[in-house]
């Protein structure tokens, strides 16, 4: 992985005072077309061993180019905002927009291999680390992020000498701290580990340029080439027309007989249900005051449904058990304009709860292979994917500590006509039916299936979709409170 | 101020059930139509004794109205990340966009009554905070918000008896802490600040409503009420057409001979420039890694000036002599969506910077007393307003330990014809001259006059302005580095 970059790659000062201003005005040109066209963000990756001229070589980008479309972050200790909320939650909230560059120092890559380095991980924590990197990236990619990662290397009796240089210089001593010769203690092990990572993590996706460390002309150059390079073809890749995507055929795997086959007569009479209601709202509020264990944990509600199923109706006898103070309501709309420079699954990560907490999503990311798959809103390459980001998704709130609940509400298309029937003539305006409602209708058959694929593909045991009879709504309701509970003592 | 909630209100079992419904259905008729017009926010802020039940109260708002478009948010002890900048920071990112209702609990009033009851400040402290909040409030207010603020009461024996019921009762046990006996033990002085408090912050644009809090039938009428007809009347007045406002004369306090009287032609040659350059960059560098003095602290830059007058040029000047790990540039441009549904300084205090940071404005809150008040884009009364929001703005950034810088650059007329023919000749792109540029040029007097009465009117001790002569480039470039070195050694 690094023999090459312990060559003792060096660039004279010629050579360099000839190319630079013409790579100087090329990126700056670059950077103006990005921000122009504002389609893809650029994130640029810093890795490597210390004294390899990470800083500088950053310094030297924002210096080459426009600073302010530069976004610069180092990823030192987690705040406590940030260490109560999944690893990645502080990566994801300092991705850059589209049409701006950004530069991480201290990546999602510094854990894992430290932790490896130090021993307080094995092998196969590595491992797991690492596949969901790729994954991670993957999708970075996929939804039109130009990703570069550079790792600055130094040999072993480089980095030494390096750090005695600097040390020596009394306008750079104060950069060569004890830590600093500590991790020169264990380079071997670092060199190995890293090693590993990144040949595990270098996909044609997301490659890995390693820079040479040594030589400052040389490793400037290189990553101004490089991050050049990569520019350029992205800005014109983006000008001809990609060829459309074929959709890879979606098994039939399906079960259609899971909503079909559902037992919607299911009902409970008004007395039974006041009496339940009060059982599993009393239940619920005690589980959500644990503070011993619940503390450690967050609840992450999901409810999906077709229109008029009693989402908002079933929302509100959840929150009606437990306290204001600690529940979040987020009903999903349209994305802001925010929203919409970023990743799909930025806007339900901004919203990850810390621990202790309560969120509850009316609607969801399931939006994506619900309403954007059936309405054509999005390619199907696009929602296919969707369904392995969403787990990956899940399964980072859950290792996180969260309990994770989600519901599918369905009525039979008979009461859905009845409700919206009533709901027309109700005086009640926050009652609305609309026009959209009446064609979301018409495609019921077709949702019926996207609903079938999704929870096939998104019902893990760690994040299990829970079919909800709603034709009768105390029926549906008390079921919901009661699955709630049932999670929640699990694992409290 | 607490006499009359002192007299035991109650409100029998029949009156309740009668009224209930109907406020209720209200209610929640008028939350719809406060998110289907998103014209203003609604905010609640809940204070008060321990167990005169605020949260009981809370939950109840949210369980009439529809719990998905109210956010409630109790403020609890600071998180790092909150308590590394200005104590308001917290609540400006709580603060609910139009359309929606916002609940907080332990809001703005908290610390300062807190602090004084426990003789941690003294009454001239208090009186500046409380002096603070009116200002705050009053910009809500202006800004459109709908301010409620109720102040739940006991009398001293009441509440002695509420906490002993509570305890008394195994299912309500949990909620009374020692530290509720603590509070208990002072009473009375809690009383007696609070009472000054409410007294001082009680405006017409943000009245106090106490709530006698023994009988739960009582306060959840009151609370339901005031909620109900202060969100009536305030929609029924969205609807005609405010009186257009009537700018109070702006005074002639202005100094047009501030800009006109500049020496412009102040140079610098080349080779000096170089060496100097060289000499504040160097001092910058070294004070911006100041760990011991510069961590308590953060550096705020304003760059402001008439189009081409140099504004990028100075920037990268100081971003090239600091690390990019440390600052941050925000190039201010249209507000986004999230921002336009919030008052006017949200889209600023939200990139506030943490202790140790620096961040600097390419463009900033100026916007609103120049280009909104020159090109007519808001109201005389708004932008009259702003001066002194500005200045609070600006006294809370340094209260926590920013240094703020603000740079006006200046041209003449005839440089900036000449920067403007150079740039539309020029193949580089990213140096366009568009036809706005052109039309500000022609309202250079009214520009002008803007400038001056800004300067006059908020360049303070603590956050002054620093008028630029930046006909000559290097002359402005190496004032603006100098200066910011002078005023950083001033205080680390």
């Amino acid at each position: 992985m690094f023999e090459s970059a312990e060559l003792g790659h060096t660039i004279d000062k010629r050579t360099y005072d000839r190319e630079e201003p013409g790579l100087r005005a090329a990126l700056l040109d670059a950077q103006f077309e990005l921000a122009q066209a504002g389609k893809f963000p650029v994130l640029i990756l810093i890795g490597g061993v210390d004294g390899a001229g990470k800083g500088e070589t950053v310094n030297l980008v924002n210096e080459w180019m426009d600073p302010r479309h530069i976004q610069t972050r180092a990823f030192g200790e987690a705040s406590d905002e940030e260490s109560e909320r999944p690893t990645m939650w502080r990566f994801w909230r300092e991705l850059p927009p589209r049409g701006k560059i950004g530069i991480m120092f201290g990546s999602w890559y510094t854990a894992p291999i430290v932790d490896r380095v130090m021993g307080q991980t094995d092998d196969e924590d590595l491992q797991q680390s690492l596949d969901r990197i790729v994954r991670f990236e993957r999708m970075l990619h996929d939804e039109g992020a130009l990703l570069l990662k550079f790792w600055f290397h130094l040999g072993k009796k480089q980095q030494k000498k390096r750090l005695q240089e600097l040390e020596k210089d009394p306008r750079t001593r104060w950069r060569v701290t004890k830590l600093d010769w500590q991790r020169f203690k264990i380079y071997d092990r670092f060199r190995e580990v890293s090693a590993h990572a990144l040949r595990e993590t270098g996909t044609a996706d997301a490659p890995w340029t390693v820079v040479e460390g040594l030589d400052q002309r040389y490793r400037s150059l290189t990553v101004g080439k490089v991050l050049l390079e990569a520019m350029r073809e992205r800005l014109a890749a983006q000008n001809s027309k990609p060829a459309s995507v074929k959709a890879p055929p979606l098994p039939k795997i399906d079960n259609l007989g899971l909503l079909r086959h559902l037992d919607l007569t299911q009902k409970l009479a008004r007395p039974k249900y006041k009496k339940e209601l009060e059982k599993w709202q009393g239940r619920l509020n005690l589980l959500s005051r644990e503070k011993k264990y619940f503390r450690k944990r967050s609840l992450v509600l999901v409810f999906e449904g077709s229109d008029a199923a009693g989402k908002g109706g079933a929302i509100r006898r959840i929150t009606g058990a437990i306290d204001a103070r600690h529940y979040q309501i987020i009903p999903v709309a349209a994305p802001t304009e925010e929203e919409r420079a970023q990743p799909y699954l930025w806007r339900f990560w901004r919203r990850a709860p810390r621990r202790g907490r309560i969120t509850i999503f009316d609607r969801s990311w399931y939006g994506r292979v619900l309403v954007e798959r059936v309405e054509g809103f999005c390619d199907v390459s696009n929602w296919m994917r969707a369904y392995s980001e969403i787990n990956d998704f899940e399964e980072q709130l859950v290792d996180n500590g969260a309990i994770v609940c989600k519901f599918w509400l369905q009525t039979s298309r008979a009461e859905q006509l009845k409700r919206f029937q009533l709901r027309e003539q109700t005086s009640f305006k926050h009652f609305k039916i609309t026009e959209e409602d009446w064609r979301n209708r018409k495609k019921w058959n077709a949702y019926e299936q996207a609903v079938c694929d999704m929870i096939d593909r998104t019902s893990t045991e760690i994040a299990p979709w829970f079919v909800i009879e709603a034709e009768d709504k105390y029926f549906g309701r008390i079921k919901i409170l009661r699955t709630i509970v049932e999670q929640m003592g699990k694992v409290l």
